[in-house]
């Protein structure tokens, strides 16, 4: 008989026909009278009740299905007399694809995330990690759906890199060289090696993305970005997912409209799209995420400059607020800290932050006509703070080659970088968002490890 | 003025409006009486005409503007007398961005794919590249819109992969220590790398995938694979993209009911939505491009065994047909070459190849019981050969386990992987698409290095 979702098996009304679900087993409750087995298969966060009178079955069998136990169900669809439930299975007869051992490491309800990161493998078999797979899921459909619509072109940046760019002492290197044998000899010899040359893994396709719009017009990356950091905190990944779109002919008031669009289109997506999980994750992990993203999609961003942030942050350490990084002198780096105070205290809404020193800023961003300032745009968000950093580009090449020279970086690794500028230059603009950073915000969860599959971190590559 | 794209442009017939397009001049023609720019932004093959009239421009201005240079231009949008034309521009203003130096590599036209590579961040802004690259955006879409619709969830597996897998002769090695170091000592101490272990590139996300499909109950992954093979041939990169759909619950015939619906629902994507690139590269590439993606839209794929496909190719090589690789024995790997006899020659279809023996393929793949073929479902295209790659998986824990001591893998390497089948175990199956391989084929282009934006290759990182 052909297998029907739990998903379409609950939301089913035609009671009375036969029915076969398959899924792994959450719970068996026992009577004399009646067995009920919740089943679930992944395709929602409730389970479908199978409903089984014992004397159908051998008592052996029965009790063999435990929590986690993998079977096939066949039975009549009937109206649920449950509160919430919509339908549940009269049983017939079951199939035991797998049993389940007492030492399945996901048995127990209400075990710490911290347990679960150890058995990453089987953590998504829980209520929280199916919820926030298939959030995770919805987010990235979001992203290429919206992109798709506003015809930008899906684009793939290496992710192996022979571009000594800065921050390379962050870099993962990639390499075929044995180390057994460099280890053997007196000096590192990369013209064996598989490119010919020394090669890192990405840290942003950026300037690649920037080669794609100004051919094509409006591009986006979607695709992994690793960072070597030795941190260890809540926030950081060595290996997480990065979107980078980058448009040609956009100013930054059009930079500032795309991103508020995009990123309301995605929050909405989840509300429209994942009900039955936000519910799940609001009661169970953050009783205000689902007020959080509603209060997202309320209001206009606020738009301010750095200038007029600083003076705001200011005034309120004079008044008494305390920040564990002072506020000091203008041109100083905003921490998470700050970026949280204007957003949830000061403005009570998303923040576009615009125009912050170029000092603080990334050699490729356009400065305004001060000379101090630069177009960026990023946009600063509730519990997240920076969800999203974008900037214009600096489009003139004689401007982009002397801020090359006056940061101390190569010219020569930024050659056809700066052709771009050189043929046929044009304005243009973009933004950076980490996608785990999303799912944190949209889910509710603290850890960013507990929202993507495998995470690796110092000295954690599991799985 | 705000901005129209071209493509919009071209199909809008709202004549004697004023419109503003922004794009880059593929070719510019003087007369005395009038000039004529063809401009294009990326967001069609097509070009809009700007015509000018040379009394209302500076001359020097005008003569300015060669191929490569980047323009606004304003102007009534008119119906145009040009043959295949819809609508072009009579120029009121230009706005000159960028203008292009002679030295711009993509000034002449023809030039080889050779010579293109070398300019990979230039080749963008020809038509041929212009051209696969949307239709690689589109693909890309098509791929995620196909499983969104099916209820099947994207999965990031990890791209940094801790297990010594099978296979790890052909894999990057990632590190953070510091090789010149490493030169100097005597031997390699991984407790101080990033991870405390020695890691690697993934080849392959299946295994993880799997831990998803156990759970979530249908997922597919979408990323960067890596192969450290060093192959320098139009088939191979260092670097690509896979799908690796995994779907629980689902038998032999499912699975490929599954690929052929997935790959013809591509194809069909490609005809119905990258027309005008498919009808350029139909011209300009390959004759027979459109005709061959129709062929595989038209009938359902042949489906057959090893043991019979074996046999045709052995009673076509009595018959005289001569292959570089001979037909020998039973059991023998059969190359591209034969695939393609058997698809293009013999059955002149697409073929779906099932139940091909065990020894030649991977160890989760599920036995069947003659013990000596396998539940494999590979599907064989013309042009291509294998595009797809699937199996129902073994879900046995005993065989499974059986299979990996057999083969003298480390079991302990997979302690996770078995859980999966030691937990509630469920029977599976999957399938790998190279994304590549997919855009040769719908692109009609000849080399694998060409429907990537920057192609990895042995001693080649570039950009």
């Amino acid at each position: 008989m052909k297998r029907t979702k739990v998903v379409d098996a609950l939301s089913c009304t035609d009671f009375g026909k036969d029915i076969n679900v398959r899924g792994w087993v959450r719970s068996h409750r026992s009577s004399k009278a009646v067995d009920f087995i919740a089943l679930n298969d992944g395709s929602t966060i409730k389970n479908i009740q199978v409903v089984v009178d014992p004397a159908s079955v051998d008592a052996e069998t029965l009790k063999s299905i435990t929590t986690g136990a993998c079977i096939s169900a066949t039975g009549v669809l009937v109206e649920s007399q449950g509160k919430g439930q919509t339908s549940e299975i009269q049983c017939k007869e079951i199939e035991i694809y797998g049993l389940c051992p007492s030492d399945y490491p996901m048995q127990k309800k209400g075990q710490s995330f911290e347990y679960m990161r150890k058995y990453g493998h089987m953590r998504l078999r829980t209520n929280t990690f199916g919820a926030v797979f298939r959030i995770r899921h919805h987010m990235a459909i979001a992203i290429h759906q919206y992109f798709h619509e506003h015809g930008f072109y899906y684009f793939h940046t290496p992710l192996i890199t022979g571009s000594d760019a800065e921050g390379a002492g962050n870099m993962f290197q990639v390499t075929t060289l044995d180390l057994d044998r460099v280890a053997k000899s007196d000096e590192v010899d990369y013209s064996t090696d598989f490119f010919g040359k020394k090669t890192h893994l990405t840290v942003s396709g950026q300037l690649e993305g920037e080669l794609g719009a100004t051919s094509l017009g409006a591009i986006y990356t979607f695709g992994p970005t690793f960072r070597a950091e030795n941190s260890n905190t809540p926030r950081h990944l060595a290996e997480f997912w990065m979107i980078e779109p980058e448009v040609a002919f956009i100013d930054q008031q059009e930079l500032m409209d795309l991103e508020e669009d995009f990123i309301k289109y995605c929050v909405r997506w989840a509300l429209e799209n994942c009900k039955d999980d936000l519910e799940f994750l609001n009661q169970m992990i953050d009783k205000e995420l689902i007020a959080r993203l509603e209060g997202v999609l309320k209001d206009t961003f606020v738009r301010l400059t750095y200038t007029e942030g600083f003076e705001i942050l200011k005034k309120a350490q004079e008044d008494g607020v305390k920040f564990e990084f002072p506020v000091a002198e203008w041109g100083m780096d905003l921490s998470s800290e700050h970026e949280r105070y204007l957003v949830e205290e000061h403005f009570k809404r998303p923040i576009i932050m615009t125009d912050y020193p170029s000092q603080i800023k990334s050699f490729y961003m356009k400065k305004n006509e001060d000379g101090k300032t630069m177009q960026g745009t990023d946009v600063l968000f509730p519990r997240i703070g920076e969800i999203i950093g974008g900037s214009v580009r600096e489009e003139s090449y004689e401007k982009l080659l002397e801020e090359i020279h006056n940061r101390g970086m190569k010219e020569e690794v930024y050659d056809w970088y700066l052709d771009t500028r050189k043929y046929g230059t044009c304005p243009h603009g973009g933004f950076g968002l980490g996608f785990e950073r999303l799912i944190l915000f949209v889910t509710g969860m603290q850890n960013i490890r507990d929202v993507i599959p495998f995470a690796r971190t110092p000295k954690n590559a599991e799985f």
